[in-house]
């Protein structure tokens, strides 16, 4: 523990795996707690880990309660233990009783944090309070990549944005059955999966009509599907409606839309959500970030994704690159955006059965 | 030798290793020897190398003569070797001897061949007649690959057409400066260094004149640079005529062109090639065939891309994802195209400082 003790620690090893092990746990809750952040706790004494947890759902126990609970459950005393957790223990009651009381009250020798809580910044005076030592920033970059989405919302009311299509070797995207059906079946089930981490899938009017999707992750928990229209003068697809109680449906429509319309929708079980003008990117992601919404993905079509280009405020894009040129198909970028961005990759691409995978970040210094 | 008896012999791991060999070096020569075909050679006895090589030019001896006069002059006999050899050799005088005698004469006691010579097909005759075994067919499939745009050429009077696009992420291609300026300067480098594979290099009378190119490979050989223009109204890029001692010039027009045009590609050293529509593809790609270029490559632009992708006679894609989205530039595919088409990745895409570089083999079944 003698990093913590240090105003700016330079951790070591052992710090930094243990929390990797922290935030490999909040990793798998990425998605599954909106609006809460998804955290991860591990309780370590001696070298050894003796429990462990993490924020499963909104509502439900918190990282470092699940932790306590769990090393109880392994007959273990987290006396004098270390606990390490993805986001600073919290000092208020909110849903549950703040964390910084349970970890004082089972008498943990340290806390370490890998981010200090933007809302709650009290941490380290409470637990100190107390006589146990806190330190906050270790593997802190792995901790912003993974609470980035919450973290902007926090901050800037807004959340983060990943953009996924699928795009020919000639440059177009969609075809006549949706963007995904471009990509090999290997590559689709790999999207389908990692919908669970996002906390929303953003479609427009257009794809929602022409390809009836259904937009569920291959397992729980799956993201509110949200289709944007701004007269909402389709019904919502059958698909949609079909699979309403597997995850909800949200109509973002603009204000104007008539409420003949809007019934439709809520008679199917859709939750509507007015904006002022539904076509402004940043209207329809600020009302997505009001209901909790850290992690946005958008999955297109043509339409949603030129509009979203041309207002800058894709965060990420994920591309399937597939083994076709195409007859027919869509421009992504014909004309309108206002300056070219720069992307970085976020991992080395791969190779899903002829379709390349890619994802790619956006460079900071245009942000 | 014993599998060379058999009439559909099953090489082992030890003749195809040594084929490899003479393909490695046939390899080198691949865009070198126009109108001939890159071919390799090996003489080996008793598991070991006594010889080595290959065809380096037109003109210049031929892969078994080169590697008979590499064995002489390690001091080895060529007596009882065998030799492997990427394609049968030749039977008959052309611009030198034939290399079947030579090799009869060295007193090798097999040959081995990876492909039979489409043009002269009784190299088995000769080399049985004189005792010497002969087999074909050791790593076929390679030898298939690497003498494609070969054997293209002698068969179907076309060459084997790579096409060369950087691409954005938003699917858009060039920007005001050229496809290559959006790839990272590594990704740059790797198109230049591939140039030499190649016996000419394509662009459209747009690129030249907008992008003022150099096309020059990293090091020579260089391909002959074909400009496509078919009324030739812009004068030569001065970049092209500036290295016109470096590599040829060549203008591919239309009939109709002006011959006041035309002269001032000839003036300049150009070679001006005449079709009677230098819109069409195969027109022009069978004019280039004629002039004994075996490997093509497509540099582009947007327009010319579209029409060679519309008229479906690419053989090959090779495309630098670059690392971002643009506000500028032109889509290759909208509209055109007659049929969707399947590719095959090559190789696993490479990464170059951000840009994700794919080769791409057109699906053989839909030939």
């Amino acid at each position: 523990m003698s990093s913590l003790s240090q105003p700016t620690p330079s951790w070591g090893a052992a710090d930094r795996a243990w929390m990797r092990r922290a935030l490999g746990l909040a990793l798998r809750s990425l998605g599954a707690t909106a609006p809460n952040p998804p955290v991860g706790c591990v309780l370590v004494r001696d070298g050894r880990l003796i429990g462990a947890g993490r924020h499963r759902f909104c509502g439900g126990p918190h990282a470092e309660i699940e932790a306590l609970e769990d090393c109880r459950s392994r007959g273990e005393d987290p006396r004098a233990a270390t606990a390490y957790v993805s986001l600073a223990p919290c000092t208020r009651h909110g849903r549950t009783p703040p964390c910084c009381d349970a970890l004082i009250a089972a008498g943990v020798a340290g806390v370490v944090a890998a981010l200090a809580d933007p809302i709650q910044d009290d941490a380290g005076a409470v637990l100190g309070a107390a006589g146990v030592a806190y330190g906050v920033g270790c593997e802190a970059e792995l901790a912003r990549q993974l609470l980035g989405g919450w973290l902007l919302r926090v901050s800037q009311g807004r959340p983060r944005v990943t953009a996924k299509w699928a795009m020919s070797l000639d440059g177009l995207i969609a075809g006549e059955h949706g963007p995904h059906a471009l990509s090999s079946a290997v590559a689709r089930m790999r999207s389908r999966r990692r919908r669970r981490r996002f906390d929303a899938i953003v479609i427009g009017a257009g794809t929602a009509a022409l390809d009836n999707p259904q937009l569920l992750a291959l397992s729980p928990p799956h993201p509110a599907r949200v289709v944007i229209s701004a007269g909402a003068v389709h019904a919502p697809p059958p698909r949609l409606v079909a699979t309403i109680n597997q995850a909800p449906l949200w109509l973002v429509h603009s204000q104007a839309a008539a409420d003949q319309n809007l019934n439709v929708w809520r008679a199917a079980g859709a939750m509507t959500i007015a904006v002022v003008d539904a076509h402004d990117p940043r209207q329809v992601l600020a009302a997505l970030a009001d209901r909790g919404c850290s992690e946005v993905l958008v999955e297109g079509g043509a339409q949603i994704h030129g509009a979203y280009l041309a207002a800058g405020i894709y965060d990420r894009i994920e591309m399937d690159l597939v083994s076709q040129t195409l007859a027919r198909g869509c421009s992504l970028g014909a004309g309108g955006m206002l300056v070219p961005q720069d992307w970085r990759l976020a991992a080395p691409p791969q190779v899903y059965n002829q379709t390349v995978v890619s994802l790619w970040d956006r460079r900071e210094e245009q942000r």
